[in-house]
C-alpha cells in the first residue's frame, strides 16, 4: 500500500477558543514531483500561538489560512525523494511545511539541517524561530544591561524560556511568570532564574517580593492580568518587548483588538520615559539567523542554555495539543512528532 | 519708595483643577547679594502645563513644590545689580526663576541670551524648553520621514506648533489637533499645516478625512479622547512620542495614573510594530541645546518656522492664566510679561 498524505484542515474559524471541530482530517496521494522539488516526510511540526491568529480572517501581519486550507506551521523532516541535486534521500530540512505528514517543495525553497550541530527538533524551537524571536526582541528592544531585573511571562514557554536564560547571560536578575509550581520549579532548578511568580497566585505580592529594585525589562507574551500587574512596577527608563498577548488570542474581536480589555493608562510612560515596542521576528530575524545560531550553539555547548521540548506523539495530537497552547498547558516548547 | 519682590505662593496643593485660592500672592523685600550672585528683574514668566504637576505631592521625576514655596517656572529677565563680573546691568538671561518679580541667583546658574539673534521671550517658546521638547522628542524618537503622516496633539500650543512645523520641514503631511475653528485656522493659514482637526468635533470622521493614509508618527501632548481616536489609526511601524497627556494632569490620582482611565489595548502593539515612548527633555536637551538652537534659528531665519504667544499681562493674571492653560484656553506660547 502505497504512502499517503495526511493532513489538517481548518474547517471553520474558530469562535473564541478553538475547538476540535474547528479542525478536519484528510488523506491525500502523496504529490508528484516536478523538476527542481523535494518530497518532504515531516518528523516535527512546531505548533506556537501565532497559528491562532492565522485562524480568523482579520487583518494582520500575514495572510490567514483559508477555510478547506492546510493550517500553516513550520516542521523539519527528511528528504524521501529528490529531483533538486542540491538534496539526497535522509537529508534534513526545514520549511513551513504545515500541518501535515508529506510535502512537496522546490528545493530553493528548504533549509538544510545539520543534524550534527544539535538536535533537528531544535530548529523549531532553542535554535529556530522561537529562539531567533527571543534573541531579536532582547537585542533590538529589551537591550538587558548587568544588574537589571528582566521579567518574562510565560517563562517556561519555547520563546520566554530563552528570553530568561538570555537574560540572565546578560547579568540581568531574572524573574520568570509561569502556570503552576511544577513550571516555576523548573525555572529556577533547571534554568537558573532568580525567582518565579505563579500567575495562578497574587500576582503584585510575588512581583513585590521578587522585585526588590522595580522591573526594567518586561518581556511581554501573554497580556491580561499578568500586564495589568507588572506595569505599574517599571523603573524608570523600563522598556515592553512586545511579543505576544496570548491571553486575548481567543477573546479580542479580531488583530485590532476592537472590543479588547482596556490596557494600562500611559500616563507613566511620559514621567519614567518607558518604551512599549512590538516587533514580528519575520522582519528582520530570518537575515541575522547565522549571527543568531552561531551564539546560542557556543551557549548551548557552554552549558548556559537549555532548553525543553514538550512533544506529542502522532498528527492525530496536534488539535488538542493546539488547544492546550493557548491554554498554558504544554511545558516547553511544543512539537508534534511523526513516524 | 524701594522697589520689592512680589511673587505667588503654591497655598495648598490643588484637589482636581486648581483654583485661584490655591495660590498665594506675599510680598518681600529684595534680596540681598551675595559675592557671585546676580539680581535678575524678570520680564517673562513661562507658563507651561508641566507646572501643575510640581503641585502634586506624587513620586514624579521632579521635586513638588513644597506648600508656601514659590510656584516654579523658568522665567528671562535682565539684570538689575551684579556681584559676577560675566554680568552687567541690563544683561539678559535666563533661569528657573519662578512665579515672582526678581530673584537672586549665583551667576553660574544663569543662561545669557543674547537679544540681537532674537526676541527674548523665545527663549521660554520657540528658542527654549518648549522648541527644544519638539526638537528631542521628533529627532529621537517621532524620526518623522519624508511623505509620512504626522499628527499632533495640543498642535497650536508652545510644543506643539513647533512640532509640526518641523514634520513639514521632515516633508511630513503633517495634521494639527486642536480646540475650536480660529486655532484650526491657525495650523492652516499661518503653520502650513496639510490638514487641522478640531477635538470639539467628531474626532473620528476627521481624522479619516484628514489622514487617509493612516498615522506614521503621533504627538501626544493630550491624552483621553483624542489618544482614544488617533490609535487604532496607526500604520506599522508607527511612533507615538508621549510628551505629556494634559488631560488627565487634573484628574488622575497622582503621577502614577492610578485609578485614571485606563488606555488603549496594547495587542496592535505587537502585530502593527508599534513603538510607543516617553521622555522628559531635561534628560538630554539641554547637553544639545546649541545644536538645537543654530537649526532652529535657521529655520526661523529662512521663513519656515513661526511661531505665536499668548501673552498676558502682570503678575496677578498668573494663576488665572494657567488655569485657563489646562483648559485649552491659550493660543500659542504662554508668557506672563511684567514690567
Amino acid at each position: 500500500m502505497p504512502e499517503t498524505n495526511r493532513r489538517i484542515l481548518l474547517a471553520r474559524r474558530p469562535k473564541g477558543a478553538p475547538v476540535p471541530e474547528d479542525f478536519r482530517f484528510e488523506e491525500a496521494p502523496l504529490p508528484e514531483l516536478a523538476e527542481g522539488e523535494v518530497l518532504v516526510r515531516h518528523r516535527f511540526l512546531s505548533l506556537d500561538p501565532y497559528q491562532r491568529g492565522r485562524m480568523d480572517d482579520a487583518r494582520s501581519y500575514a495572510k490567514p489560512v483559508e477555510i478547506g486550507g492546510v493550517m500553516e506551521c513550520q516542521a523539519v523532516g527528511q528528504v524521501a525523494a529528490s529531483r533538486d541535486a542540491r538534496f539526497k534521500d535522509g537529508d534534513w530540512v526545514l520549511g513551513g511545511f504545515g500541518w501535515q505528514t508529506h510535502s512537496a517543495r522546490p528545493g530553493k525553497a528548504l533549509i538544510a539541517i545539520d543534524p550534527q550541530d544539535a538536535a533537528p527538533s531544535t530548529a523549531l524551537g532553542v535554535l529556530g524561530m522561537p529562539g531567533l524571536t527571543a534573541w531579536v526582541g532582547l537585542k533590538d528592544i529589551g537591550e538587558p544591561k548587568q544588574g537589571e531585573t528582566l521579567v518574562v511571562s510565560a517563562a517556561s514557554g519555547a520563546v520566554g524560556q530563552v528570553v530568561g536564560q538570555l537574560g540572565k547571560i546578560a547579568g540581568c536578575r531574572v524573574v520568570g511568570i509561569a502556570g503552576g509550581a511544577r513550571k516555576c520549579a523548573y525555572l529556577m532548578d533547571e534554568l537558573g532564574f532568580d525567582a518565579a511568580v505563579d500567575h495562578k497566585g497574587d500576582l503584585g505580592a510575588q512581583l513585590d517580593a521578587a522585585c526588590p529594585g522595580g522591573v526594567d525589562v518586561y518581556w511581554e507574551n501573554v497580556g491580561g492580568a499578568v500586564q495589568a500587574a507588572v506595569f505599574p512596577r517599571f523603573n524608570n527608563f523600563g522598556r515592553m518587548v512586545m511579543c505576544g498577548m496570548i491571553a486575548q488570542y481567543n477573546t479580542a474581536a479580531g488583530a485590532d483588538a476592537v472590543g479588547a480589555a482596556p490596557g494600562p493608562n500611559l500616563g507613566p510612560v511620559v514621567r519614567k520615559r518607558l518604551r512599549i515596542q512590538g516587533f514580528i521576528v519575520g522582519d528582520t530575524g530570518w537575515k541575522r539567523y547565522a549571527e543568531f545560531r552561531a551564539e546560542l550553539l557556543g551557549h548551548i555547548a557552554a552549558g548556559r542554555l537549555r532548553y525543553r521540548e514538550d512533544i506529542v506523539q502522532g498528527l492525530d495530537a496536534a488539535p488538542d495539543a493546539f488547544i492546550g497552547l493557548l491554554q498554558g498547558r504544554n511545558f516547553g516548547k511544543l512539537l508534534v512528532a511523526l513516524d
